[in-house]
């Protein structure tokens, strides 16, 4: 053959990968996360990678930026192709699922989602182009319950208490609260309501002022101002909640709501849980219970790492059905990549094995694989040591890999084995039958 | 608000999606195949869905139909964005992975890889646009064992027998045989040996006297003909191949290699392997050892279920290292679809769910709840019913979910709970600290 030219390959910017030792960790992260779903009773759906433009743009222009799909080699059948991109999410395509599938699916549907969606924007530090998500909804027909509201923030706990990234606190507010108020000050313009929720969304950013500032702007009263502030400043539990005055019907719902999804999470840690009613979520799409989440441990972590809420209509584009529904995200991989760069996150090893199988000489190659077989029978993850080379070298290898345990067969089968404990150093006689990790 | 036009979604042809009972078992069988990879210590990477189309034709031309993406809106910096395409299969993406992490890695490499992949073909059964494939592949430095060449078809054995689809069978070559046996005849060159091992390839297609005419038409005189396609009928144990003889070096080696392989594999049952003289694999990537995989209960299954073999440099376009290695992957989707669409798949559940606690009554709200968290701690996985609804409404919620007990709470915390094994219809007392599923 001739000399090969050699093209370096080059990480491409916005699309991370891992290497082994942090990979397993993120696999760890995901099976835990799918645990507590499932043990709320969640079932997993996958979508395809891709939906049509049409369907994606349904509601309108989007504005994350998309990625486009093209054939390299235009076919004959190319026109006949539908229009795809990428998914940026999995709210659209949850939507078209439960439209296209309506018949076939148990309401109330709960299902999880953990898939890898994509957007074309510009990478930085917990912004990527392509990453994981991983969302829980439940979908109802007409009518969903007040309980599965209550039921997000308890997963969710459970979840980000699991992965050992500090404390978690869930901030949950409800829209209807302020929607009452600003209606009762006679703050009714859907533009300046808009205006008005997004001015409180900054209050954490900004400031009281700088917001007092931006409600000015849409000329409001400053005893308006003030009444709205006096509002958004309230934090607490379910009672402190009921007690707030209500100037309406709608503001007296929201209070109701919010207090009843707080009374419901008393089983969690003081810390676990707030009720805020700073938390306005930007997205017009929420229409009660809103949610976002503060790592209270990780100060570099800016922002939500998990939030949602409740909508009135999931799937109203596609078909004629009146589906609420309430849901809230995970954003898998922008959490785990910011705890990696700011050293949050310790690798694990770079093995999934709990045993190395050793094969002292050639000699003892039949007796090893077969030890290696009835570990593996036994439940135990055990890679079998390919050729009889220096101990030294086996050894050297299993620690290079991070396998806790070396084991080894003795030169004839019915004879000692013996296992040595890579982090103590301590070795002692033990048999593949009724072997324990120490 | 006002009326929306509808846009009522389709399918997209070549992108599969699974209601959710049967995605659980798929599930159940990603479950599977990935607990048998790390059972042997294969380590899991994943790699971005994308490579730089420079990196995805180092090799030349690919025959596949690659997807190429775009973003939607472009933007200032475009002109500097990689030219980025879908991988369509895992082997590219591991070279690159191997190359640009080289310094990083602990070799032997063994990895797993459980991804999606997409090929723009035509859609067909059992060939689709967008499918996950399974992978593994050990790489090494300059010199791979052959234990690992063996490890192969044991752990694919292990995988495919779990996954309750009838009696499997691994069968195994080793292509320097052919090699040395065309060497010693004379077919030195380099097209007519790639013509001849195509030929041999179609055997149980076409059958033998189709290959024979696509011998001669290679002007292989009627002698070497013969000897090639007894050479070629030879299937048998480890003891049957070592007796092949050898026309020279090359030909022992190939027979050696393979006799040595199946060796390793007499724990599997008789029906689980053999070595087979006409398994060529089209690819001229392979140097030895080839594997493919027939079911030999569904006869509907065309072709190899799992397929792969040892290759000489892995990664010789991107890294000027000598990378030796040997794999398998299995179409995980293919597979999948197939026999869902032949009636060999029963459907799972519509949860992961093992109990729904109902609500009898509004006062039982708390006990429920609390006896839904405290099944949970123990490792079920739990629905709590979301409303207190009629009896039976929430009975015929859980027979259509197929969730298998049903949890009644007691009227206080601390009286009798009951449950009920919905397949059985018997219904008895149980405490949650206690309980286990009959």
């Amino acid at each position: 053959m001739s000399k090969k030219s050699i093209i370096k390959p080059k990480p491409i910017s916005g699309f991370p990968e891992w290497l082994p030792e942090f990979r397993i960790v993120e696999q760890r992260w995901m099976d835990h996360i799918r645990a507590v779903f499932e043990s709320y009773g969640y079932c997993s759906i996958e979508t395809p990678s891709v939906e049509e433009i049409d369907i994606l743009t349904a509601k309108g222009e989007v504005d994350k930026e998309i990625y486009t799909l093209t054939r390299l080699h235009a076919g004959a059948d190319d026109d006949k192709d539908a229009r795809l991109a990428l998914h940026f999410d999995q709210t659209v395509p949850l939507a078209r699922y439960v439209a296209m599938h309506f018949n076939d699916l148990v309401f109330p549907f709960k299902r999880y989602q953990m898939q890898r969606v994509w957007r074309g924007e510009r990478p930085q530090l917990g912004r990527m182009r392509e990453f994981y998500q991983c969302d829980i909804d439940v979908i109802a027909v007409d009518n969903l319950p007040l309980s599965f509201d209550a039921e997000m923030p308890a997963v969710i706990y459970e979840v980000l208490d699991g992965l050992n990234i500090g404390r978690v606190q869930l901030r949950i507010n409800n829209r209807k609260i302020m929607f009452g108020l600003l209606d009762a000050l006679g703050i009714t313009d859907e533009d300046a309501v808009i205006q008005v929720t997004r001015a409180i969304d900054k209050l954490e950013k900004i400031g009281r002022k700088e917001v007092h500032n931006l409600l000015k702007e849409q000329k409001i009263s400053n005893d308006n101002i003030t009444k709205i502030l006096e509002l958004v400043l309230i934090k607490g539990r379910a009672a402190d909640i009921a007690k707030i005055k209500a100037e309406n019907a709608m503001m007296q719902e929201g209070i109701d709501e919010l207090s009843f999804v707080l009374s419901r999470l008393e089983h969690l840690p003081e810390h676990g849980f707030i009720g805020d009613l700073s938390i306005m979520r930007g997205l017009d799409y929420y229409t009660g219970t809103v949610y976002e989440t503060e790592l209270l441990d990780v100060p570099e972590f800016q922002g939500s790492v998990c939030s949602g809420g409740r909508y009135d209509d999931l799937a109203g584009n596609y078909i004629n059905k009146h589906l609420p529904g309430v849901g809230i995200s995970i954003g898998l991989s922008r959490l785990f990549d910011v705890l990696k760069q700011t050293g949050h996150l310790q690798a694990g090893p770079r093995s999934p094995a709990d045993i190395l199988v050793v094969i002292p000489s050639k000699d003892q190659m039949d007796t090893a694989a077969n030890t290696a077989r009835s570990l593996r029978s036994r439940g135990f993850k055990v890679e079998l040591y390919h050729a009889a080379q220096k101990l030294g070298k086996q050894l050297s290898y299993a620690e290079k890999k991070g396998i806790p345990y070396v084991w080894f067969p003795p030169f004839e089968d019915g004879q000692d084995h013996e296992v040595k404990n890579m982090e103590s150093g301590e070795q002692s006689a033990a048999t593949p039958d009724t072997w324990e990790k120490s």
